[in-house]
């Protein structure tokens, strides 16, 4: 196996990633983490395998942003600001060593452009899939919860809706958009964008689902006019089509929030009752075919 | 496959385990921890593969109960008290519903006797092996790390050595030791024993392989008498041979301390220049032929 055994490995490519002290150099059986005073520590974990949440084959480097990402997005969801990441990775024989120093680029380069440290974390080998997980804290003056829509309040995205599901299909070549798969390997977290926020997700699982969650948990039902929902100019090329697809792809990581008032985008409205629903141009219910991206 | 389906494993299994408040039912982006005052939030993480770290066809409760208790232990290593954990699993389409319900029991009983909630986590499909992470979190006054050895400290440890070691050669039928065999999926977390410690770790990659990395981070030597190690009656009675693999065997959890006097079981001292120096009753220096559990 052409990769450094486990100590070595952690000493050439994740030891350099643990710029905090908290974090020991990695030599510790724990890590420690000192919120900011008078903030609450937000923590939030992802765990992703090869060919079911990224191309086996996509570039290491990509591979640990978006890995990274993704987690800072939950993060960014509760209104919280990052502060470090433990890193588990499960590795089978196929890795190496180019590949772990690209996915320690990938990371070096985002701990640069967020200020996180590497925390710790576990390093084992598989007979199985390449298996990663981020755990990622934050601190949040005043967290948003899912729970917190009211009848009343207004519906926001940060962004446009369904540049991950069809970033996807540009990364896997099914369709000509290089910059829709550089936004699916490469999501920008919306830090700050939660602040006083009554209810906030990202919508990793869809707009449609990722509301419908917050209204399960918040009790209320919700409208989303489906002409005020953003598009990129790719995703609105592609067609009416479209524009449903992106309500109910998944791996897009804008947030979804509900307050009285936003500097976001406006689609929708909190109502009492449950469930979302979504309304054509003319004030019509919209039937979608698939309410959100399907777990397993 | 006759598994429910995300949302419905998390509601079924997982949902009744997160007591914690900050774990707002599983329903948010992330958790919220709030370590009790004036004490230092401590975390750790490890993740275990089916057939690497433990028999796939183990008990699914046991399974549970060891990831658990593994993690709880380098919490114990840090002088930390237990707050909660969060799980993220990996599961192969052979995991069913009753496998998930005797894991979450395993995990239920560990709750209790340890006083600790489900945070949060993440469940995903896997077409490779069963991978199983915990991240624990914990909170101390004062954390004891690795690198605080200092020569003339007395070198203890928390209970027999060995016992992991050969426990698993008993769960794999290869020895006749029921209570070995209990010993490896049920180790205990020695929570209080590392208090007042100047380093200490646990030795979960064998005695001589944990002393020195408490030697390495503290920059210093110890010398270890080979004849005050600690074994139980049925390590013991394997043999003088199984006392020398008892020292470098993995899987154990009692903790190796250093420290002017402790309450536990002295087995030796730290001495200035680096490295594990094991000496025989006669006080001559014994080869290792092994000096410590090879991850991978």
């Amino acid at each position: 196996m052409s990769r450094a055994g486990e100590f070595e490995l952690i000493r050439r490519f994740l030891a350099p990633l643990a710029t905090a002290a908290g974090a020991g150099g990695l030599e510790d059986d724990a890590a420690l983490i000192d919120p900011p005073q008078d903030r609450r520590l937000v923590v939030t974990t992802d765990t992703m395998v090869e060919g079911v949440h990224f191309p086996a084959d996509g570039p290491p480097g990509l591979v640990a942003r978006r890995l990274l990402r993704t987690n800072l997005s939950d993060l960014a969801a509760m209104a919280a600001l990052p502060e470090g990441y433990l890193l588990n990775l499960a590795l089978p024989a196929w890795i190496d060593d180019p590949w772990l120093e690209g996915f320690a680029a990938g990371l070096a380069a985002d701990q640069e452009e967020f200020a996180v440290s590497l925390l710790g974390g576990d390093t084992v080998g598989t007979p199985g899939a390449l298996t990663l997980t981020v755990t990622a804290f934050g601190s949040a003056a005043s967290p948003v919860r899912r729970s917190g829509a009211r009848p009343g309040d207004r519906v926001f995205v940060t962004g446009p809706v369904g540049d991950g599901h069809f970033g996807l299909q540009a990364v896997r070549g099914e369709l000509d958009a290089p910059r829709l798969a550089e936004r699916y390997w490469l999501p920008s977290p919306r830090f700050g964008a939660a602040e006083g926020a009554t209810a906030a997700a990202d919508i990793s699982d869809g707009l449609v689902a990722d509301l419908g969650h917050i209204c399960r948990a918040s009790g209320v039902g919700a409208v989303v006019d489906l002409e005020a929902v953003p598009l990129s100019a790719e995703v609105a090329a592609l067609g009416a089509g479209a524009r449903l697809d992106a309500l109910s792809g998944g791996d897009d990581y804008e947030l979804v929030l509900t307050a009285p008032e936003s500097a976001a985008i406006p689609i929708g409205r909190i109502v009492p009752g449950a469930g979302v629903t979504v309304l054509d141009g003319a004030g019509r219910p919209v039937a979608l075919a698939r309410r959100g991206y399907q777990h397993d």
